[in-house]
C-alpha cells in the first residue's frame, strides 16, 4: 500500500497499475463450485465439449480477482466503495495458469451533490492476461473522501 | 432444474424466480478475505467505524451469489454464457443473515448476426433481500442456442 488517496489525489487521467496475480486451477474450480456451477467452469474433462473447449474461470471470478487487485492498488481513504458499474465486459476467457494484471484510469471526477465531504470518481478498469489481451473491461463509480474535510 | 431452455423459450417479457439463499457470516468473511479485503467486509468490530457501520457483504459476493441463483433458475441449453453487463448497481448493502432471491426478466431478444444457431438475450436481474429491498440490479447479455438448429 502506498499513501492514502483522497478525492484530490485522483484527478481525471491519473493511472494506476496493479501487481500480477496468477490464476490457480484449484481456485477456478472452487469459485465455480460455489457460485457458477457449470461444466466449463467446474470440470476439466466436460469443459472440452462446451463452447469454451477447455476449463475457464467464471467471469465473476475474474471480476472478483480484479477487485482484489484494485483494493491493493488504490488505497482510497475510507476504502474502495462503489454504487455499481456502468459497464462490465469479458472479451476473452481467463484460463487456469493465466497471469492477470489490472490498469486503473480515472475517467471522470465530480463533487457529490448530497455530501460535501466526498466526491465520485468513474474509473476504467482494464484486466489483461500475460499476453496483454483484455479479459475484462469495467467502469465502476467509486466514492472518495476529500482531503480538506479530513483535515478540518 | 426444469426443462432445457432454448432461445425460442425466452421471449421478451418472460420472467423467472429463483429459490431463496441465506447469506452466512462465514461466507461473507471468507469471500472478502480472498477478494475484497476491506474492514467493512472482513472484520465485524472494525466495520462499525466505517460507512457501513456493520459487517456487509462485498458487492462482488452479492453478484456471485446472484449468479449461483441464475444458473439454478435458468437452464439455458449450453449454459448461461454472457459477454458482460450493460449495468450493475448495488442500491443497498447485503448483511450476514439476509435471505436473497432473484427475479429474472427478459428485456430484449435478437438473432445473432454472426451465428445463425444462437440468439442474444438481454436480461434484467433483480436481487432482493427478505424485506423486498433491491440489493442488486444487473442487465447481462447472454447467449442462447436456438431450438431448430438443435434438432437439425
Amino acid at each position: 500500500m502506498a499513501e492514502t488517496l483522497y478525492f484530490e489525489d485522483i484527478p481525471v487521467g491519473r493511472r494506476f497499475f496493479s501487481r500480477t496475480l496468477t490464476v490457480e486451477k484449484d481456485a477456478v474450480l472452487a469459485f465455480a463450485a460455489q457460485f457458477d456451477p457449470q461444466p466449463f467452469h467446474t470440470d476439466e474433462a466436460a469443459a472440452r465439449n462446451t463452447l469454451f473447449q477447455r476449463l475457464a474461470a467464471s467471469g465473476w471470478h475474474t471480476a472478483a480477482m480484479t477487485m482484489r487487485l484494485i483494493v491493493e492498488t488504490l488505497p482510497v481513504a475510507g476504502g474502495v466503495i462503489g454504487n455499481g458499474l456502468d459497464g462490465l465486459r469479458w472479451p476473452k476467457p481467463v484460463y487456469p495458469g493465466d497471469t492477470l494484471r489490472v490498469e486503473i484510469e480515472v475517467m471522470q471526477a465530480r463533487e457529490s451533490r448530497s455530501n460535501p465531504a466526498v466526491g465520485w470518481v468513474k474509473l476504467q478498469i482494464t484486466t489483461r492476461n500475460q499476453a496483454g489481451d483484455v479479459v475484462q473491461m469495467a467502469t465502476p463509480n467509486i466514492m472518495a473522501t476529500k482531503r480538506e474535510r479530513d483535515a478540518a
